[in-house]
């Protein structure tokens, strides 16, 4: 695997790549890698002839106050993951790298970006838009891999890619989850033992309220209020949003007649999780 | 020369001219073209290998109330002129093959983007910012030009650029005036044969204040009243912005030490025009 650190250099091997008749396959990511990032290789791998994998901790989509310095990272770990993954191309670049002190463009996806994690992390999608753009610029990827972990980022990236007519094939990775059920996400090594407990709750809730709906329930305020009562029972967690949404264009439904999903953010202990579960598809 | 009117099939020829190992030149337009865009042509054509040109008047870059309804229009003219310049593609696309309703992406180039016609055409530079993007995604090329005519635009697409990774030379190209000194614009179509007389007095009033700096005058004030005092001297001229910026990031001067660039909007009657003129280069 060569690791790449400078944007010119990964843009020189693209070329080459592309000259060389390779179709690349990218999956950005911020490191500290677990079995969800490998499945969304092993997709890029399936689909392309050449892996890019980016890691970068991107400081403008975190808020003042987020976890951006704490933010787990583990270079050598996951280096040794994606060698054995089988990826060719690691670009990891440095802050410095990615924005000169004259950066001043910002890429903003208006609609989809709002309510849900939009509303509580102000600035979040406008700074995960723009260091996308930037990295399909850099990386000159035919697809790229995102997960449905972080459906609405997906979704915000879905329009932007089509939006500004970038050349590449957006593909959605399947959320994959830990033995207990919690969505594999980096930010669960914060969680202690006790509430690692507490927050498979999340997922418990989901399936429920898809089996729900699967029973014939399509009214979307009645499943909400559902899963707010089976998440609320667990002392300790607290719900920041639970919403049913259009599953292509997050729009509001109050009648579940078309794929739908079923989006959750809550705090448990100090940590924040989010989850969701598609229904009707 | 190859008519293309799909975003798709653009992307394909790009494609095609990559693998073939050949350098893309690109010029956007808005149309009814003049010797300033041909120069921007022979300019893309000295630095590259084929020369795609782009007509697409963008609706979204002009406000309520401006020209865009009236803006010129002149497809089979333009087409004679591109022919006998040798230019090889020329995308021109209408309006719903560059924008879906569903569209709700924007670019924004948020310093430079500010004062001068950033004050007077709110919104316009995030149109500009935003099409631009579109278009080096659907024309993939190695280089761009765009006429130093309008000065903060190019600098405007020069950040973006950067800021966001594209793999793009930006190139000037040089102002291109009339017989009379008027500078090229498909707008000058708007004047009437007296306003176009009374138009002259930016280009004079530039030469004159660039005269001045050149005989040792360097203070921004002096130059900038003087000039201000010659162009108000001539009836149905209405000044809009007259100031002097760093040349290469348009930042406020108060003594001209390095290049700057004079920048001139007036009102000639109903017709907005622009000028400007570099100093100390």
């Amino acid at each position: 695997m060569q690791v790449v650190r400078q944007t010119k250099e990964m843009q020189k091997i693209s070329d080459r790549l592309r000259e060389e008749g390779k179709r690349i396959g990218f999956v950005p990511t911020m490191g500290y890698l677990h079995d969800g990032h490998i499945s969304l290789v092993r997709k890029a791998k399936e689909l392309s002839d050449s892996v890019v994998v980016s890691i970068f901790v991107n400081p403008t989509q975190f808020g003042p106050g987020e976890d951006f310095q704490r933010y787990p990272r583990d270079e050598e770990g996951d280096k040794a993951k994606l060698e054995k993954a089988g990826v060719e191309f690691l670009f990891i670049p440095d802050a410095k790298e990615m924005y000169s002190p004259r950066c001043q463009t910002y890429v903003e996806v208006t609609e989809v970006s709002k309510g849900l994690c939009g509303d509580f992390r102000p600035g979040h999608f406008r700074g995960v838009a723009t260091v996308v753009a930037k990295l399909f610029n850099i990386v000159k990827p035919h697809i790229a891999v995102f997960g449905e972990k972080d459906y609405q980022q997906l979704l915000v990236i879905k329009r932007m890619a089509e939006d500004l007519n970038f050349d590449i094939e957006i593909i959605p990775g399947t959320l994959i989850r830990e033995e207990d059920g919690i969505a594999m996400s980096s930010r669960n090594a914060y969680l202690s033992p006790e509430d690692r407990k507490k927050a498979t709750v999340l997922n418990r809730s989901l399936v429920k309220a898809k089996e729900l709906f699967d029973s014939g329930e399509k009214k979307t305020y009645n499943i909400v209020q559902t899963l707010k009562k089976s998440i609320e029972s667990v002392e300790g967690v607290s719900i920041q949003y639970v919403e049913i949404r259009e599953a292509e264009t997050l729009e509001r439904v109050e009648i579940v007649s078309r794929p739908a999903v079923i989006v959750v953010a809550a705090m448990v202990g100090s940590v924040r999780l989010i989850d969701n579960i598609i229904i009707g598809r």
